[in-house]
């Protein structure tokens, strides 16, 4: 089965594609969707839908794991992010696929045992299960790495509670 | 000119689309896209994408006026809203459509001189500037038609300040 992760971002939305066999998971490819901040938002969402679209099409993922989103402070940040998260949501239903959402603590024990982990050691662990010479960068792409292989430990039976409602 | 007025939001987004000839200006159809609360998020985003683009292909509009979005406290409402809003902002980018945004108090103050003017004297004045027999239902569909309304009051030269960036 094929994951595909999204770690949701109007200017860097980072994405993470793994595999999973069995028990054993390994990467399949990762990267970064980057708009710059002087192309009007209109015009970002539609890069972010469209350059997603053609990641899905290469890809051919099964599922797909995405953070679920928490803002304390800023809530125009807050809508903006929502924005590209919800482009990124309907290129995956426009394409078919069923949609698993994850709490950055949820991410955090899966991958660690720790729900308080650093950043740095969620990518160290990354790195480490999934065998790789190097941390995947920019950080946007651990990230949604992270959030895919959460989902790869989540077994049939409980996939339904993350499923998005 | 057609212009599109749209109040975004997830379980109800309003629209509004009316015609501007000279000073005048004539309502050409209004209502909202609803979506069930039983719905999974995605295939809700993906029905107000695919309504919109619908409501774009039928009315077909020559530019677009949004209401700016401002949270004070509900973050997680921030995000939804945000995601509806972004898949708005996708359906009508991708149509190729200029898109013009007002806040909440460029509206009121378009609309009635009063920049703390109740929901009600609104919808009143866009039933009188309109013409209309009564006030546009939902109250969602009446928000978008008095962006609409907004935007028809801004000459070409002032424009550009109210293009989304």
């Amino acid at each position: 089965m094929r994951i595909l992760g999204i770690d949701p971002g109007y200017a860097i939305m980072g994405y993470g594609i793994i595999d999973k066999e069995g028990s054993r998971i390994s990467l399949a490819g990762y990267g970064a969707i980057t708009t710059d901040k002087d192309t009007p938002m209109p015009d970002r969402l539609k890069i972010v839908y469209s350059e997603l679209m053609d990641i899905i099409a290469e890809y051919q993922p099964d599922e797909v794991s995405i953070e679920e989103l928490y803002f304390n402070t800023n809530a125009t940040t807050a809508i903006h992010v929502g924005e590209a998260r919800g482009v990124a949501l309907l290129a995956c239903s426009n394409s078919g696929l069923p949609i698993f959402e994850y709490t950055p603590l949820q991410i955090k024990m899966t991958l660690t045992g720790n729900g308080r982990a650093e950043k740095k050691q969620i990518q160290l662990m990354v790195q480490r299960l999934l065998a790789l010479d190097s941390i995947p960068r920019p950080d946007d792409a651990a990230d949604a790495v992270a959030a895919a292989i959460c989902h790869s430990h989540c077994g049939e039976a409980q996939k339904r509670f993350f499923r998005m409602k």
